[in-house]
């Protein structure tokens, strides 16, 4: 270790949301642990955000108050950029690229901004001859960016999964535990601040989408192809198919899912369904899970807050104490000019299916649904019809292994039999 | 990156037993995945193993054999020397001693070695400038050491916990599901080879004792303390505690512990109760589970195989990849010469308790069990009394939280009132 290596790491904060916040409470609470562990002091020179005056439940007076992110991003005081302001686009992205072109390295939460520009900005970076790290992008407190890119390193990695977006999962185990239909409990989620201001990011599958692209290109040393996530929110989740999955031994949950196929790079992210006795299966509340299966290692589950003050926080500081030892890794696991262009894929590989429709009170109604499944080369695992209730019987239906192509065709063919009452749904049955 | 960087990274291996060759497929299959994560080749120069002849299933030709391991240790060929040999003494901490004397970095696998001599090897590669890594010496493909130890390093580590030795939570679980008495599920897994050569390792919770000393230095900043641990196995885990701690709705794992107290460091590895349905209740067969508790992070839950071919060489592997990106890592999350000497503690942190015993067929028995609870300032949260089917009665007790020191003389007491058969049997509830 160089004397220049125990000269303090002068940290610049830009953004001082919940994130921020906590980042700046355990550089001050823990500054004795921090040095030990890092060999050398951690320090925050200065800081940003939007509103100087906003009170932050913290001591900011010791650090300089740069003007503007871009400002900050430039500034002679720091030798490291924190960029936790969030969009992927305006002064989050111009004052990261100033930043690297400035010679500083870069920590960021901002999956937004990685899953539209992580390659060029990687690029940038290596141009530069800096680094950027990103733990807290994903899955917040749980250590899946240093599990993919450094402990699986010795593993072709077959696929990547997860639940990480705590929000959905948070709607969808309340829908299940409380009996409550979807707009009731999105708007109980509204009134607890777990929503983001956009709430289609949430509950479209838009910033969990974020997160699957991430997690792609370091599990297949591909491009980022955020554009080529299959996303599906769960706001066409019903209660009633929550509670016939869980008659089923199922449960929903918005499941990512990248995988490497002979026809290219699948990723999804969409409502599934998984055995409820899974690890996937069990996860209540907010909580993340990201697995990971490895030809060497096999599967990794990884289980953890992925939101909230102290978790996130504690992944940015997984970043700098990693800067401050003098550790220099490559963005996405190998050099972004190493990355190759994926084929982009639609989903092909065969899973079984849960299919939910109402039949109408007619003599052969169920032959014809049947028929319909059958003619589309689909088998038929296991069957429930319920009781004609308000004049339509429910059925469930569990395929065996089917195409996703197959499956369209025949939920496109079911309304045709004139023997179903509204739409058809159909839910993908993940192998976890 | 400099020239000398894109040399290949030459490692020495010592010990070809199912790691050793797991290690070698992996960088003989993903030589390129390697060279592009690493930033450079990853060669084995020389091996070396007791018997040179047996047949390994892998091929060896174009590596030196090397007479002995600390020859190999010692050889100009290598730039890492790979410890996978096993024991805590002789060859392998010869030999591991000379790789850091003669400038060589170290990876190993050996956890008796760090539990007994880590502190000490610790300092003589920061002496000598080397590193010695891991990974695959806790909880095997399970990123548990590179997540404590970067992951986390912006917390205060209140808690660790696991289940670290698949052989004894295979032996818990297979006589729980087939109803079968421990001596003859021991007995399955010695026929399976899923037993030490010293059986004691495994089932007297040695093997995981020497993980948790590991996990708890790297935990609380303390020198390694392996002669703390209170270790006690799973021997004494009879068929029907198991079945009667289902009843209440616990599972028995072999749990490690350790925590930082007031009065000092606890680590004990003992058989205790958890709720079934938390994550280490849940864990089945031979895979493991490391959980963490960190002051900002809140609980991070691991879970993977912990033991094998390929989720070894997985661990093994991480660490090459770590040294050949010339990552220079303190041996335990800081450097060795900063570890302060832990207070040890026996543990005193109250808990829950679970008492069978059982009871003669007298008038008034349970009375003077509960009155001996009550002496000992024990209150009793459930209780079940099972009918009196060979003369005795079998009760069930579960405690509000108490302390060891009351059980440990409650314990003694029973018997003195003459109403017991047998000895008690209590088992501690962890709180996980």
């Amino acid at each position: 270790m160089t004397a220049a290596d125990t000269q303090p790491l002068r940290l610049g904060i830009a953004g001082l949301g919940t994130v921020g916040a906590g980042v700046v409470k355990i550089i001050q609470r823990h500054a004795d642990l921090l040095a030990a562990r890092s060999g050398r002091p951690i320090a925050i020179t200065a800081v940003t955000a939007r509103d100087k005056l906003k009170n932050r439940d913290v001591d900011l007076s010791s650090y300089h108050w740069a003007a503007d992110p871009l400002a900050l991003a430039q500034s002679d005081e720091i030798d490291v950029f924190v960029e936790l302001m969030g969009g992927h686009e305006g002064a989050a992205r111009e004052a990261t690229e100033a930043a690297l072109r400035a010679g500083k390295d870069v920590i960021t939460a901002n999956k937004a901004l990685l899953a539209h520009h992580g390659h060029e900005l990687a690029r940038l970076a290596e141009d530069n001859g800096r680094v950027i790290r990103f733990e807290a992008a994903v899955a917040g407190g749980i250590p899946v960016i240093k599990t993919m890119t450094e402990s699986l390193a010795g593993n072709a990695i077959r696929r990547v999964m997860g639940v990480m977006n705590g929000t959905c999962n948070y709607i969808l185990t309340r829908m299940e535990s409380a009996g409550l239909p979807y707009e009731t409990v999105f708007e109980e989620a509204r009134q607890l601040g777990y929503l983001e201001a956009d709430p289609t990011l949430d509950v479209g599958g838009i910033d969990a989408g974020h997160k699957l692209a991430i997690l792609s290109a370091i599990a297949f040393g591909t491009e980022m192809n955020f554009d080529a996530v299959e996303i599906e929110g769960i706001e066409r989740v019903s209660i009633d198919d929550i509670n016939r999955a869980a008659d089923m031994g199922y449960k929903i949950k918005l499941l990512g899912v990248a995988q490497m196929t002979a026809r290219g790079l699948e990723q999804r992210m969409s409502p599934c369904l998984v055995p409820a006795d899974s690890p996937l299966g069990q996860l209540q509340g907010g909580t993340n899970m990201v697995v990971v299966e490895g030809d060497a290692v096999g599967q990794i589950v990884l289980r953890g807050a992925g939101a909230g003050e102290g978790p996130t926080a504690s992944a940015v500081m997984s970043d700098v104490v990693e800067i401050a030892r003098g550790v220099r890794l490559p963005t996405f696991g190998q050099p972004a000019s190493g990355l190759a262009r994926a084929q982009a894929a639609r989903t092909a590989v065969p899973a079984a299916y849960y299919i939910r429709l109402h039949l109408a009170d007619k003599p052969g109604a169920l032959a014809k649904v049947a028929s319909v499944l059958g003619d589309a080369g689909i088998s038929i695992d296991r069957m429930r019809q319920y009781g004609h209730g308000d004049g339509t019987a429910p059925v469930l239906i569990v395929t065996h292994k089917t195409t996703p192509e197959a499956v369209d065709h025949a939920i496109a063919e079911l309304p045709k039999t004139g023997v179903i009452v509204g739409e058809p749904v159909e839910l993908r049955i993940e192998e976890v």
